[in-house]
Formats: structure tokens, sequence, C-alpha cells
């Protein structure tokens, strides 16, 4: 299970969500959560918007926890937007294209879950994928899958609209081979104007997803933080697993629906995958 | 423009031919050849057979020159038959699913050229894969497809045919999409038994390949080094560029044709590419 | 805190311990155990004795769980006597040259455990270090400065001599600079022909150190694996956590004593610091 | 020998300098300079001075020329003062702590070069830094020394000063051990506020160093390219060896001198080894 964070503000150092929070990003990667059998020690990734249309994005296999390199540049950097990804590699291999985010042109990508019996799966989805786009594809991720069939489904002019279909493929494609629950998945995404943000599952089961629940929220998790008092009226964060445990604090984005954190008010829907 | 070497005879340790030779492959894999634009730094493998019929394989991002562990490593064990590789990345990422050789059951492969505007070809050329040979396609490159279709086309009973196959068709598939010269290669190719090299291009340009020529000749190659005299008359080194410059010493691999070393006379015969 | 292990007996491949067990040193290094803060993911270690009298050493700093080449190594290679080691960094970088064992001539040296206040303590310590031997130093942990203060007080002809007086020293400088407790130890320790173990702290905490009963019991552990009926009588295996929860197969070493494994019968001695 | 590059100014994208020109660092990393023996692929360092005081550090083992990482942070950063450095490693480990720049409070630092038979005086160099600094060595090149030993000797007040008593050391130390030639060095060194270079050997052959003669030279650089226009009239760049071909672009700094790049006027001084 992989774990991953994203937030929409005013600027900030990442180092500020990444490091700081009593329960960061990073300390889970290394820790686990109760019950987690596992750590997030397959690489990680951090995509942001700063000086360019283009986002950066910077991906590594290292662990994040000991990476000093990470460490630096979320200190240096400023962004209103950006999406850190820890990875728990589940099958595929332990290199820089499996890591999150994945980009497209100013998209970022960011996915924890998976496709059910990818490896029965992969080859009929990649045929999926628009040939002009199939080019981009780096790694062997079912991620990545996901992303270019969302980007093949429209998802530049309709993000959520291309998703419901890229889900709506995986789901006939799965359960036509007979995959019970062909789709887990939370997913981040922005053209760094807005931050789509999914929580689906094929199944009854469906991996969290949280949405802090104001900025005056947020500027309780730091009282003593003179930092984190510049926080903007608009700024949300969106994460897999809850930072800091306060009451209130975090709301959980229902299962089966999309969240859009913009300018103006931020919008929640349902979310239903398109069959082909 | 990558190097390899492959050996056939008595169990040697590695490193007498990675290491120790004048112009060792690790050696040109850090100064270059005289008018090598390049260095070979991303990456290199080393693939042998030992313990068991499924041969080891040892694989890495770092430039091979520095690695502690490759030098250890062809220290410590000792093969009658192994396969190493330096790479220069010509488009696809550095990562270890990159590395060469590539690996099938007792199969282990190895490449030096390319696919003319493979990313153009990728697509196609990947759906001409058995769809469940293409489950164990980890890697992006051109190399390794290859591998793959030909192993589609019958390599594991029939070798050099399904080498001609697979050539046929990439060159097939290259010319019907505008690709002057699709396909440069210098491939080497075992199962453990035998030792398979080709070499082949689609245009004039030919990468080189030499066979040493007579164990006498590799003795010559170390009059004082008492390691060598155990070498067996069987024994053959197969490389991209010669190790050490003795006239006389290396023979060259014709072009369009394979050399087949084995247990019994050699056998060197024309390779045609079969068209599908 | 780190993990270690050693197996003395008839040859093995290194993965039959390394891997196999229900609760192998690698899994152990993913998932900790119960109460453990932190995995072992800051790079592993491999030093095993095969054909020279020098032993082959293979260390990265990759999570030991997902790297490919330690599962490929440790199945290709077969040894009487080996140890491994996964690291939970305390402060030192992760690096190659910070990972165990650490190896001299033909001695390895592993290490779970710390130097108390090392970064006040480590100039006065490396002082002490013999000249000569100093040059041999190339990375930057208490272990390392461990193992060369042992080598420098004569482990080579007396190896639980060395340790005692290097323990005794770094007590010496600890106390005199104000360190209560200032060291914290299991030491794995070969020269290709015996096995040390060693348990000791300063304190009233001492890290824990198992020893296999009798190969009886090794074979215990695998029943059914046909694999492990010829474990030699002499085989012994050292860990400092229990692979796997079997009452009666392995024997706690006791706190402030040396093990000896070796032909004929174990030694087991009171371990007591020499002050300088 | 290693490369370095620092540049002064009004704030650019480091890519503009280690991407863009002609023969820009990264691809001189890769292809070396006519009659150079090695690449430098063993690994790479960029600091910069941007949000804080503290400047940013970025260090890598890979080889810069294929490193994703670096194309990405040089891209998405704006600086008016950075240090970049590639390395070839000439006998000590290829690991981060060893890559440049080395970073002490707001001090950067960068060496191409090496102390003579260094591992013979490696300890006693290392005795003569100050006992609260030396716990800031994290790693084991010559180079990190050389800086430890400049801070040791008053280089945060006196920078040059405390170059001149380091170096004097070095030759003393060097000199008593019988060493002919001890000191080879060009240097890079900043604050964030100057840019001190200096370039000194112990002997006749003196590594080259650079500076761009005046900012209208930066502008023919570029003739065409509009993002250069914005080139501030103070802009300097120093560069171990000249990154285009063009007459009158890059003045050589004297042998045995020392250079301040600053506001204002430029400074250029004798650079005077004093011994301890």
């Amino acid at each position: 299970m992989c774990r991953w964070l994203a937030y929409f503000g005013d600027p900030i150092r990442p180092e500020e969500l990444l490091y700081q929070p009593g329960r960061s990003l990073i300390e889970q990667s290394r820790r686990g959560t109760p019950g987690a059998a596992v750590n997030n020690g397959d690489g990680y990734g951090l995509g942001w918007y700063g000086l360019h249309d283009r986002p950066g994005l910077f991906r590594s296999i290292s662990p994040a926890w000991g990476d000093a390199n990470l460490r630096e540049l979320s200190a240096q950097i400023r962004s209103p937007l950006f999406l850190a990804h820890v990875r728990a590699a589940t099958g595929t291999p332990v290199q820089q294209t499996n890591c999150h985010p994945f980009r497209h042109g100013r998209w970022l990508f960011v996915h924890n879950g998976y496709i059910g019996e990818f490896w029965r799966l992969r080859r009929e989805l990649l045929l999926a994928v628009d040939p002009v786009l199939f080019r981009g594809i780096d790694g062997s991720t079912d991620s990545e899958v996901m992303f270019y069939l969302g980007l093949t489904f429209g998802l530049a002019e309709d993000p959520v609209g291309g998703l419901e279909r890229m889900a709506g493929l995986i789901e006939d494609v799965g359960r036509r081979a007979g995959v019970e629950h062909p789709l887990q998945m939370t997913v981040g995404l922005s053209d760094g104007e807005r931050l789509y943000a999914v929580r689906y599952a094929s199944g009854p089961v469906v991996n969290t997803l949280f949405v802090s629940s104001s900025v005056a929220d947020i500027r309780l998790l730091y009282p003593e933080d003179e930092r984190f008092r510049h926080f903007s009226d608009e700024a949300r964060v969106v994460v897999s697993e809850p930072l800091i445990d306060l009451p209130g604090l975090w709301e959980e984005i229902p299962a089966s629906s999309s969240l859009v954190v913009q300018d103006g008010p931020d919008l929640v829907t349902a979310f239903r995958p398109q069959p082909p």
C-alpha cells in the first residue's frame, strides 16, 4: 500500500507537510501505521508546480526517510500545489520510472491501490492506450497505465470523466478476465490549477482518503508554529492517511466520490466508472 | 553503443576477462575506444551459469568501473559460460530492468545496437510478442523486445532461426513505417550449453564482433600469467571490441553471420532475416 | 537497531537462511518485530568465505527486501561460513562504506548496537586506532571504529581479547566524557575458520543474541524441506533475533559472554572489557 | 580530475549553464575533453543560494549526464549564486558524502585536484582539524579535509587567508612525509555573498581555471538566445574548463592567485600558502 499527499493553497515549502507534522508522510513511510504489514521504502516522488507550466518532478528509489536530497529540495522550493508519494512495491520493480507522480505535459498523477491481477490484464490495457500517448509510458506499473488510460479517455479536457472512463474500462477488462474486484484506488491529479482527488474501489474495501476540513483546522495543526499562520483560506491538504490525530481535523472523502479543490468552493461529486 | 563479452570453456573467474586483460571490458567502459563519443557508464550486467540450470544474474545502474560489488562477485564465482555487458543508454532510462543480460528460464541475451526509431515501432513490436511471454517484459529497451520476439518465434528450440524471424519482423515493421535501416545488432545468446553470437545490420554499417581464434591464442594473451595455463582447448571468448591488441589473436565474425560455440567444432553460418 | 545472522557448517546457499525460514532476516528487515519502531531498510551486506582466504563482500544501500542482486547472489554461491547484516541507520549516512560486514584481510565483522554519543567520542577513538590500520577506515560508523580498535588491540591473534580491549577502551573514553552507558553491542566476527559471537552492554539493557541449539534443532526448523537434511552436525546459526518461533530451538547467549563456534566443541566464556 | 563551475550574478536557472552551452559541464562529464583519460561519472553535486542563508545542496552518486533529477531541479530553481561539480574518483569511494560541494553553515566548497599521497597524510591532517568542526566530516575525501582545515584556520572570517593557511599546513605535512608536490587545487568557495576562486599547485603543473571576461562576453555566448539577454552586468562564471570555444571569452586565472567575485570590482591577488 502506497501513501500520498497533495497540497493546494498559497505557496509553502513542501517540507512543512512532508517532515514537520507529528506523523508526517516521511515518518509514515518508515514506521507504518498500526496494522500495516510493510513500510513504504520502495521509492518516492515529489511533483510540484513552480516556475513553469510544466511541473517539476523529483523521483528516487531510495527510501524517503533517509534521503538527504528530498529534505534539501523540499526546504528550498516554494509551491502552491504539489503532490508527494511514498511507494510500497507490490510486484513491479523498484525503479525511478515506477515512482509516482507520473507526469504528462502539465499533468501530475499519483495513485494508491492496484489493478487486480494486473499481470494478466496488462497487455490488453496497454493496447487500449492511444498509440501516440503510449510512447510516453516509461515504467511497468499498473498506476502509470491507469494514468495513460485516463489521458486516452479525455482526462485533459474532462478530468473526472477521463478517470471514470479509465475505471470503467479496467473493470470491464478485469471482469471479462474473471477478476472479481479489478480496481482499488485513491487518485490525486492536477494540471496546476485544480487538484482532483478520487476514492473508489470495485469491491467493498476502499482505501482511505482524507481532506483537511478548513484552513482554520490546518492552523490548529500547528498552533504554536508561526510558519503556518500564513496558510491561505483556500488551502487544502489531501492525504491517504491522516498526518496527525486531532478530532475534527480531517474529513474522510466518501467512497465512490471525487473532490475538486480549486479557487472558490470545492466540489464533491459521485464517481461512477463508465464502461466502454 | 554498448559493449559485451561472452566466455565459453572450462570454469574461470569472470574477473579474469572483465578486469585483467590490458583493455578489459571494464576499462573499456570507462575510457572508451578511440573515436567513441561516450562512455559506457549507464549500468552493466553479468549473467553466468553455475549451480543451477537457471543462470545467475547481476545487474546494476552504477558505472561498472567503480562498482565494488561487481569486482567482488566476479572474483568469487567460477563459471564455464558467462555473458557481461556495459551499457550506454540511447534514450531509454537507466534502470536495472534495462540492463543486459536479459534472462528467460535458462536463456541469457545481450545486445549491442538498436532498433531504428524504436519509439515509433515499439507498440507494434510489443503486440507481436506472445501474450504469455509478454508478462516477462520488465523494462523498456529495444533489446528486451528483440529477445522476447526471438522467444516468441521459437528461439528456445531453434536459436538462430528464432533470431532470424525476430530480425525479419523488425525489418518488416520498420520498413513499413518508413525506417530505412531498422536493425543494428550484435547479439550474444546462451542456454548454458551453447553460446550463440550473431552479427547483422539492415544497412551497410555493421557493429563489430570478434571471437578469439583458438585457445592457443588465448594463452598468448597472458603468456606470463599462470592462471591462464588451465584454459581448456574448447575455450572461446566473443567480444564486441578486442580486449587487447595482438595481431592474429581475434577473428572478426563476418557481417550477416552467426557463430555457435559448443563442445566439438564451432559453426559459422549465414544469418538471413526471415520476414513474417 | 540493526540485525545480523551468521552461519557455520557444511556449505549451503545463503538464501536458505536469508529468505526461506518463516521469519527470515530479509523478511525481518521489512516488517520489523513487534515493538520495533523502524525497519532495517538502510542498506545490507553479505560476507562469505568461498574460493579464497579473503572472503567475498557484497554491500548495498538498497533495502534488502527488494534487491534482486542479493537474491541472485545468495542462491548462486555456496559457503560454509557467512555473515549477513541489515542496517537501520542511527545518525551516520546510508552509504556502502557504512554497511556491514566490514572486512580486513581474512576478517569479517558485524555489529548491532552503538557507541553512546559517538559523535562526541569519535575523534578520540579514531586516534586510538593504529596509524597504519587507520588507512583502511572507509566509512563513518561507530561499528567500523570498533572493528579497527579490535584489530589495533590484537584481534587477529586473540579475537576475544582484542574485542575485550576494544570494549574497555570505549568504556574508558566514554565515561571520561560523561557518557553513562558507552557501549551496546552484539558482535559477529570470523577469520574463515572460527565464528566468534559476543553479547555485551555497558548498561543493564543488552541487545539479544541467539544460537541454534544443535543441528537436530536446525532440522526441526525445516522438517519437510529436504534441502536441510544435509545440514552437518557441526552446523550453527547465530542470530540477533530468532528466525522462527519454535520452543527450544534457540538458546539465548548470556549477556557479557562470548561464544566461539568451531570444529569440535563450541566455547562460551565470560566477556570482560579490559580498560587500557 | 574533477570539473566544476560557479555562477555569480542575477538569478538564473542553473540549467542555463549546466546543460545549454555547447560544451556544458554535463556534456563535459560524459565525453571528456581531448586527452582526458577518463570521464567524470563518479557522482556530482549542485549547491545553490536561494530561500535561506543556508544554501541548498543536491548530491548524487549517479553520473550527471543521465540523472533526470538534476535536470529537473536545475530547471525549477533560480539562484544568484551556485556551484556545481562533477567527480572522477581517484581512490576514495563513490558515495554521496564524497560528492562536492561540501557545506558548512553558509559556506559551500568545491575542489578539483588532490593532496599527494593523501592516504599517508590523512590521519595527521585530520588531527589538525578543530575537534568541534571535526564532527562535521562525513566523507573520506582529501577535498573535504581541505575544507575543514580552511574552516579551522579562520576561513569564515578571512576566506583567502584560511585557504592559504590550509595550503601551508598541507605542504608542510606533505613535505615532512616526503611528498614532493603535496597539493594540486582549484577551489571554489562561497558564503552566498561573494564567490572565491583559487588556483594553486605545489609543483609546476597547475590545473586550469577560467573566469568569463565580462557580461558582454557572456551574451556573446548565446547571441540568439533571448534567455541570456537578462544577464546582469556583474554576472561572472568561473569554470575549470571553458564551456565553449570563443576567442577572448574566457580569461585564465593565473596560477598562484585568488579571485574574489563580488558586487563592485572583482579582486585578483596572489595566493601564498602560509606554513603553520
